[in-house]
């Protein structure tokens, strides 16, 4: 069975990312680390957050990292999806979008980064749409899933079930992108 | 006559601080430089990035930021006024804050920094409120100066000569906070 390291400042994401590595055969340990964040894309700040991991382990390592973007406005909230929710909440995102296109996708970013190798991106995209109202109790980690509704169904991510969930699931997508490469590698 | 290095990602600022600080007898000059922000608040995040210039430089450095806070949310724009600026612009702002509180403050922290000291801060404040629309043209580095009006006045800041706005500015306290105890060192 091979194996990696989910290196991550936020523990709680380990589990999630073990059942989706876990499918394929992949066991994940997590280890806690705070990486710089340097950039102003997902993709720029997980590969230098990777790179920042391998100087400092000297083994292979993957990180990841999830943002939501809104239709209406630009790369928003984006890299700062925790911080705009931490700031706004559910009531200044419903009113940001009164009125306005509520397309919306999730967007995961996984690195892989060794000693050896440049880092490799693998990208997981998740689309739908925002609702008029809160439904659902989410995790506290991942509180715009009371909001989000993928395409293809009219429930709340905090309305299904994980396994309901990881069918669409943008984290799972780029899981499984990365597991199909890591297996043949 | 003593001077200081002003060290920022944008000499755009170097100008204003450098009239800010003229004024006593402080001759300011600028370096580029991109220095990594960590931290939550600007505090923390200035200290950072002044003692990861002075180690760069070793030579005394001045670091300033500015950050717009809403009385109606949490922290908010506050360190990410950029970002959230660029993300949702004046239509977002107007939005979020319709209903809600329009009081507002702009805070600058200067941090001071050398090879021998504990960094020293120096905080600005101005108070004030945002207005009900845009008005006024503002710098496109500072582009919430359409919207703020500060106490004590009825135009926002983009309707104000230099001078007027330099009476309130949260930047010129800050740099007086210093100037004065750079003096007397």
């Amino acid at each position: 069975m091979k194996s990696i390291l989910l290196v991550t400042s936020n523990l709680g994401k380990v589990e999630e990312i073990s059942k989706h590595l876990g499918k394929f055969g992949i066991k994940v340990a997590g280890k806690k680390m705070e990486m710089p964040e340097i950039g102003e894309d997902q993709e720029t700040i997980a590969k230098g957050k990777a790179e920042f991991a391998v100087q400092k382990l000297i083994l292979p390592v993957i990180v990841e990292d999830t943002g939501l973007y809104f239709d209406a406005y630009k790369d928003f909230p984006g890299i700062r999806s925790k911080f705009v929710f931490q700031a706004i909440g559910y009531e200044g995102i419903l009113k940001l979008l009164e009125n306005k296109s509520r397309k919306a996708y999730f967007k995961t970013v996984m690195v892989y980064c060794d000693p050896n190798e440049e880092p490799k991106i693998f990208v997981g995209i998740n689309p739908g749409r925002i609702a008029e109202a809160v439904r659902g109790v989410s995790h506290p980690r991942l509180p715009y899933d009371s909001v989000f509704v993928p395409d293809g169904d009219d429930r709340t991510f905090a309305e299904m079930t994980k396994e309901e969930k990881a069918k669409y699931s943008a984290r799972a997508k780029a899981a499984e992108e990365f597991a199909r490469w890591f297996l043949s590698k």
